[in-house]
């Protein structure tokens, strides 16, 4: 899923992230509940309306961004008041604004808030969070089902925590998949532990998540992550990496990144990648890219977030093929090898 | 004419200008001349293959940038000198090189090599740039018969000077008309004179062009000032204005323009302009693009270059209807009176 924090996937108009195939994005609910609100957008017509994008929309609680942005928070067990990091204004959220505040942006797919404990945690304060996030997911669930909100065709997604703790992973997976969620994703990740615990976490967690139901990773990863998570389970991703990479200059290949700003692209007359079919490839040089980014011009940045979009779509589009097909254990072994190899 | 001054209309893909009916676009010799050369561009496809974009071209001389940007100049006789705003190189342009540098660009329409005098200034030294002027006119015409430019259906069109000095104006007029161009440009306004003097020149110049020659001022205008001079017989314009402004947040509409940061946008649900067919008023409204200018989002000045770059495409339109329809002069007055009047 592109990333489109404040209602924009930064950089591209909607028309140019069709063309690369989009067929779901991402929005953040606490940065559009603090600007420009989640009244005003639901009285534009909801974050479709609003922002053009007439495919479905993910949208996270909140909560992670609370825990990581503002300051002054203080946890409650009804839910967490926060100083938002742009004008300091006292907020508070708790099952009921988040649902609340997502039933007004509209979102196709509302996730649950949760308490995401840093990395690492001690075992106790994992475990209060853990249960926390139970009671807060249970809440959501009524409220959603209350409200109409998931008679009405929307989805809600549970969050599993438990850090580094196996068995708390376990227990949360099992407790979550008991109040028949839409999908579950796995929490925690990707908040500063090292590569090999954070698969490891995923690896603990997917087998206790529900088989028929999506399984999603939230604000991960790279190429490869990507692919050894989905050899783990997983199926759904959102990452804001191909997007802000794209703005300074950083170009997804099958061999490894590139730096378009780089001497040796002066006057490169190929594509980003050879024979990938998106705008991009199909239009622009690396030498023209590499010029946009030498000239300051924000054309390069909007040209290449098209083509880093395209190739994270492409990649799980790929996988997806190679699954169906049988071979995808050999086939992103062999991927992840070319990708990493030094060149 | 949209302005792309480094081998991009600023912060929009060719896909929009396509979109917005932008017939000709307009690049810059003296940029792409220094960054990333011409040489370069004529390798890659020239400047439409290298920027993506297969409508004609147009390019200036790179002269008027000299003037205006570059430090150091020498004018001689067979050019001028002057060091590179970017690195203090010292180079040269003479009517060979702006004539090569456009041929490698592969220009649709080259401008002549002039000089362009600033404002106000002395007759004696006006005289002198329109002496000049004629005969690097004279040698461009002959250059891009040699080399087969002209030849190949490529055009060239020529800058009457004269500043101030209506006689100077009407000579030089007379005598590049004589030399049989493809167009030729009204040169030496908008360099700082007042607007009502601007439009003096204008009007001194235009009846002594060809009639059956597209006529084109150079740099200009504001929507009443196109319209003025439309008035005058001029046929074309680029100006980067609207797309300057557009990454402000400065939006162009038939009231006048509208700074869309302003508070009262807030939750106005319209589009820029109610009923103007482009992508960005077809799907946006005034509330969605204040967001993204106060949220710093790049996609604000985008969708509102669109719109700012079609609002100028479809008053020209407009104008030849009118001006088919025989009622221009009055409709011109009433559009420009309905723009200005305060609000």
């Amino acid at each position: 899923m592109p990333v489109g924090t404040q209602g924009t996937v930064k950089a591209v108009t909607p028309v140019h992230l069709r063309d690369i195939g989009a067929q779901i994005i991402l929005g953040n609910t606490y940065h559009l509940n603090l600007r420009p609100g989640s009244e005003l957008i639901r009285d534009l017509g909801g974050l479709h309306g609003f922002m053009g994008w007439d495919g479905p929309i993910l949208t996270d609680s909140g909560g992670f961004q609370v825990f990581s942005l503002s300051k002054l928070r203080e946890i409650r067990d009804d839910g967490v008041a926060f100083q938002s990091h742009l004008d300091g204004a006292t907020l508070f959220l708790g099952p009921k604004e988040v649902m609340g505040i997502q039933a007004n942006l509209g979102s196709d797919i509302a996730m649950v808030l949760d308490e995401c404990p840093p990395w690492p945690v001690e075992r106790d304060a994992c475990a209060l969070a853990c249960e926390r996030s139970l009671r807060w997911a249970r809440r959501c669930r009524e409220i959603a089902s209350e409200s109409g909100f998931l008679a009405s065709g929307h989805l809600v997604f549970a969050i599993a925590q438990g850090s580094t703790y196996d068995d708390l992973r376990r227990e949360a997976a099992g407790a979550l998949a008991d109040l028949d969620f839409s999908g579950y994703a796995v929490g925690g990740v990707s908040v500063g532990e090292p590569e090999p615990e954070m698969l490891r976490q995923v690896a603990a967690t997917a087998p206790f998540l529900p088989e028929g139901k999506p399984r999603y990773t939230m604000g991960l990863g790279t190429p490869p992550q990507i692919l050894r998570m989905i050899a783990l389970g997983v199926d759904m991703f959102d990452c804001v990496l191909p997007t802000r990479v794209a703005r300074n200059g950083l170009a997804f290949t099958p061999d490894g990144p590139l730096n378009l700003r780089n001497e040796k692209f002066r006057a490169d007359p190929r594509p980003v990648v050879e024979g990938l079919d998106n705008y991009t490839c199909r239009n622009f040089s690396r030498a023209y890219l590499r010029h946009l980014f030498m000239a300051g011009e924000m054309l390069g940045g909007t040209l290449l977030t098209i083509h880093n979009l395209h190739f994270f779509l492409d990649l799980v589009a790929q996988a997806r093929a190679r699954i169906e097909a049988g071979d995808f254990g050999p086939w992103h072994q062999a991927w992840i090898r070319r990708y990493e190899e030094p060149k």
